[in-house]
């Protein structure tokens, strides 16, 4: 069965790993699908989540890392996938997830949200928090990979570097 | 794949069967495990939700009825299955299920835990509410498969007898 | 127009009489209907909740206090109603009384809930608090009317007569 | 009894009218009231929103439709009114409104707010999630009214002829 | 300043021991207080909960383990503290809490209760589910201390036997 | 022992105040603590919030108002104090706060946050829904200390002449 795995994934975290692991354990192919919302205004670019995602799931043979636009239940019938899988961490995750899998199951009935309990290790983490943390110079060892470290290094120099082009 | 759907299902009502249909979907094969835990104090026989679950299943070609006793990870391994389906109705289910799927992984790290939302028409129905209403002599159509509503009567107007009896 | 304030009131708290005297200001006639629920094991007995009931209620004209058995549906439908009250405090509540309004609205669909949020100063308050407190011989002073506080310790006084009689 | 049933309405869902023709049942009159909020940037005109209000409940005798700006408890006096009705979905919703109920209550001890539990078809609706829908593409039908479908495929269209303009 | 951690630790569990030694850390002396109350139908009786709390702080030099009946703020009061020690997991836990919170505020208001979030590898951790998985045969190790492993084996053990003897 | 109170006090509170008061009868030193995040928008300046709150603190002895940029835990440090001070009035609180514990904790094992619940009459209070009645021009009695109140004036009146200036 293939699995669709959407999100955002600015920046993809240790939770995000942590839930693309197990997926690829229960299910035969799990498509990582970075959600292409033009309104939001990231932190990083389309390109570098993507290539962040694709470094944090290399080590996963049945993991494929892609990008759509439009409605997630379009994209997921237009894979020939059925299943999406999402992570639920609280209460307010739950009914927020709670709304988006009624919505998508009236726009589609064929497609199926499945929801995974996040670690308990990792329930309080999310990309916010992550990029909050690393705004104040704090350590972000263990929340996101190593690649993922490393751009933000790279991301906050150049930010310092055209600050002071200016 | 195959994915085991645990309960105590007394009785099995119209909200898990629209469970038991939508996993029936997804997946390959779906065992429904009725858990005999011998300290509670059930309204239904063994036998007797063991019928009802099978009738009320008899139309999916991929989904057989069974029961298990001990711990549910064990019972999963045996079957040689990985994936566990529980329904999510309520931010009350998502803290005691979150607790349940933590502990489940924590003593068997092989066996996953996926949960579909409930549609939005059964959110408000449980097993309980369902014996309730029956006690009070109120409708159960629509709440229960017919088989169950059936079953309920004949329960009913034995006890009666029983009490006449005494 | 007619409402419902239905309960078992095992005892009526100040939080109760918040809500009686709140709904009494914006309906013409408020019942508050005490539900005889035979299977449950209440510390007073219905004629005692009765008449702390009346007496906590004896200064609102267009009060009436009742009691019913079976659902209260049926019981509203019975007094010529179309609308329950019920007081929410907590999230908890929330759950239990959203899931209780729809399987009312699906019993029959001509009676409405509306519910009243519980004021501030009693939203911890709730009549299993107040039989703890007084087993342990706190002072309920503000936590129920003075004719409850009354037949507390009334009650506790038989009661320990009888423990000596024994 | 007249009750205020207020909100942004941008647009009105079917869950709104679902709530106003319950209200409409109960109530004598139902005032349903446009709070006409400067600061923020809704997606239709007053105007707009309060068409497709009238165009909603133009089937509903005791129903009308009014707009107010300031607080809302001043508006309820002014009516001559005493009741507030809220529909109620989620236990986030829940939080907000008691905190908003609480402080009405101590801006205006008189005036009371009145809660109606959501139908469980529409407990996922919300005036943001039709606005999400509608900028993807995605069918309403069912969510909002028939008139509310018609102005958004005008809107939309009419914000591409714009962007073609410029 | 002194705190008292109470509870009824029927068995004290990881969960209990982690908040145990952090309050140790940040208060100078710390009265772990085991709540008698003769209503419940406890699992190990009052001496066995005693040793088993004595043996798990026995490495620490700040925290002393007791126990009390009646009213906690009384035993507070009685202790020459001002503060309470309680753990919050969940929003279930956070809910009863509060409710707990205010009603000993209202009791006695210079006794003070702080709370301590749970460690998240122990958020889904309780006496219940110990006890639980207990008597399923399944492994405890790392939910609780190891002297309340032991005991349970022998505990298990002895009930077999006193099965036999029968 | 000390315990350091952050928050941005945007404008301080009856709520904020009632939360210093008590940490002040239990803890030998609090520290109010301004957190100074300069990405956000606020309505008082840095020196208006910090003289609203020397002002609400001047009654007691051993609180100290200061101000902080960067992270809470290496301010805590620097400070020489292990423990930090939150308030949780609400469900939605508590999900934030749990998050933000948890977090603190993983940067700073040594600095312990200790919850304490807001008293029930200022359960609905908060900084924002302050600001959000004064722009309606509400009364803020009772929900802000008098300083606070009387600078809200001077500060709408000051926006009022810049609007008739420009």
């Amino acid at each position: 069965m293939k699995a669709i795995y959407p999100g955002s994934f600015d920046p993809v975290t240790s939770g995000h790993v942590d839930i693309i692991q197990r997926a690829a354990k229960v299910f035969d192919e799990v498509v990582v699908a970075l959600a292409v919302n033009l309104e939001k205004n990231p932190f990083f670019t389309i390109d570098e989540r993507l290539a962040m995602l694709r470094d944090a799931c290399s080590h996963l043979d049945n993991v494929r890392v892609d990008f759509f636009g439009g409605l997630l239940v379009d994209y997921v019938e237009n894979q020939g996938a059925k299943v999406v899988i999402k992570g639920l961490r609280a209460v307010s995750d739950f009914e927020f997830e709670l709304q988006m899998a009624l919505t998508n199951k009236r726009l589609k009935d064929s497609v199926e949200t499945l929801f995974m309990m996040t670690s308990a290790e990792y329930s309080f983490l999310s990309s916010s928090l992550v990029k909050e943390l690393a705004a104040f110079g704090a350590s972000l060892a263990g929340l996101v990979p190593k690649a993922v470290e490393d751009r933000f290094q790279a991301k906050m120099q150049q930010r310092r570097q055209e600050a002071i082009d200016l």
